[in-house]
């Protein structure tokens, strides 16, 4: 959720939260486009450093398609900070500084990342709601493109993690042992 | 994600990492208790008041069950502050302090809550997959209550703005056109 410093604070109108929504997903977004790198330099596997890499592409794209919907309702995209994602990259940057297993850090940055992704998934799926309801054919459109590529980062996320990380993580302790 | 301030800072095994979700997820549902009864009190529809009342009582269960797997350890729950969700409720006082017409701003309310209830699914999603894989079938049992606990709540919140919050909103405007 975003809080204006400049515009309106205002919710009149489902339209109002409709602007509301979206510029909050754009602040998420370029958020987390400032940070997916850090998270890529971050991870050990190659997969993962993989994963995030292609994650941040699709991030861009998906930048543009809030900034595409926003032009089209005749609003900026700019003036408002998402402070949840805030909170959530803080979180990331404090794990890529913990010290631990190459391994179990990368299970942690997944973990980071799974709910970075249930955040946007939420966000996408409200933004996506009101824009059905309002009849924005072609904005539900695009945040459903958007919706249905977090939803599959989320399951990429969780098959390297239940395929791999984990259970690699929990051998090499065993093998410690 | 949480950042210890007086235990380890290490991820040296899954074990560890375990503790932190367990740790992250304490911290995260002791602030949702602190945040809900606000949630409550701002919300106007009695559905609504009536659901945000229901999930804290369900909080707090979920709250003594992360406590009794911690226990079960031999590990406290305290000094660690889940960032995140620290972000997430500071977007929930944002909007709670926001003018406009009680529908929207209901609506508004659920769409904060969704973005809290998609963080504890991630959260409770990785911590029990992690119980699994270290073989600890009763984490694993309570945990999976939780997780089954957020995910309906997250639906009936679906089910309340697609079927009354987010089209009531909508008539309201088109009526004072």
């Amino acid at each position: 959720m975003t809080q204006s410093k400049s515009g309106s604070e205002s919710l009149d109108s489902m339209d109002d939260l409709f602007v509301e929504q979206l510029q909050d997903l754009y602040s998420a977004e370029t958020q987390l486009i400032e940070a997916l790198p850090m998270m890529a330099q971050a991870a050990t596997s190659s997969d993962l450093k993989q994963g995030f890499q292609a994650h941040l592409e699709q991030t861009r794209t998906q930048k543009q398609r809030l900034e595409r919907i926003l032009s089209g309702l005749g609003k900026t995209p700019g003036g408002h900070t998402c402070k949840a994602m805030e909170g959530l990259i803080k979180e990331g940057n404090d794990l890529i500084k913990m010290k631990g297993d190459p391994t179990v850090k990368d299970a942690a940055l997944i973990a980071a990342a799974q709910r970075v992704e249930h955040y946007e998934i939420a966000g996408y799926g409200t933004a996506r709601t009101i824009a059905d309801h309002l009849g924005h054919g072609d904005a539900k459109s695009l945040l459903q493109e958007s919706l249905n590529e977090e939803g599959e980062t989320d399951k990429k996320l969780t098959a390297l993690a239940e395929g791999g990380m984990f259970k690699t993580g929990i051998n090499q302790k065993a093998m410690q042992n």
